[in-house]
């Protein structure tokens, strides 16, 4: 896919990630660097928790609905960062091996009033496991403009 | 440190983190796993980047908050995981090697309505890079009450 700037972005513009998914043994290092919680760390002892298995870090799902979207490539040469995520919502625990689908929704399109070269993009993430929603949140990307090429 | 409860805690209370720090390597295999744009990825585009060098992830920086707050193990025995994240703004780029240190204050402390076993602690985390406030983002945690203990 090719790099989109701030103009290629239309609210309500819907992308879909290719599926991927996390492994027993890619929750467990993720928990063990940033989130060692006994039911992301240790698959006998999440039999026991509330959630009767391993599950991934929170954290962690974001972070692989995120790098999904990024995959796609639009942001490629258009991305200057972002200056944050906003309500973030785990709806359903995600298990070894389900199937992670992500959507991605633009909810806003909006040219800086001050710089430009850039814009900021609110995108809407929406990940499902096995087909069931499993996490959201909603992200804030600064963009650059197409006439930015221009002027660098 | 030893668990605590959801009694345990009160509005206002405030925890210090031990300090941390990630190195490029670290920076960079995040990157490649969860999101991989050139200013996370390579040392040497990230120069004529926005940010004139290598920066972490946001949300890397977000898991290593987090992180080193579970590490305190006040939740080890009382978390029951956590229903979502909010307001997260990144406000400094982390980069290698910044001291980093993360405080974080209890903002809300109520009893579950119908679930007498357990409650619901909102956490606000700053994390600050040599010093300057980087990262900061509000949590929420379903934790265990005392008397759960008699009631397992």
């Amino acid at each position: 896919m090719s790099t989109k700037y701030l103009e290629d972005f239309r609210v309500g513009e819907i992308f879909d990630t290719d599926p991927t998914s996390l492994s027993t043994e890619e929750i467990i290092k993720f928990a063990k660097l940033y989130d060692p919680q006994s039911f992301h760390l240790d698959p006998v002892e999440a039999i026991s928790s509330p959630y009767k298995g391993l599950i991934a870090s929170g954290l962690q799902t974001i972070a692989v609905a995120f790098g999904q979207f990024i995959r796609l490539g639009y942001l490629t040469e258009s991305s200057l960062g972002g200056p944050g995520i906003d309500k973030v919502e785990f709806t359903l625990p995600v298990r070894p091996e389900n199937i992670l689908t992500t959507t991605v929704e633009v909810l806003e399109v909006r040219k800086s009033k001050t710089k430009k070269d850039r814009g900021i993009i609110r995108l809407k993430f929406l990940m499902s496991a096995n087909g069931s929603p499993a996490v959201e949140f909603v992200s804030t990307t600064f963009l650059l403009r197409h006439h930015s090429l221009g002027v660098k």
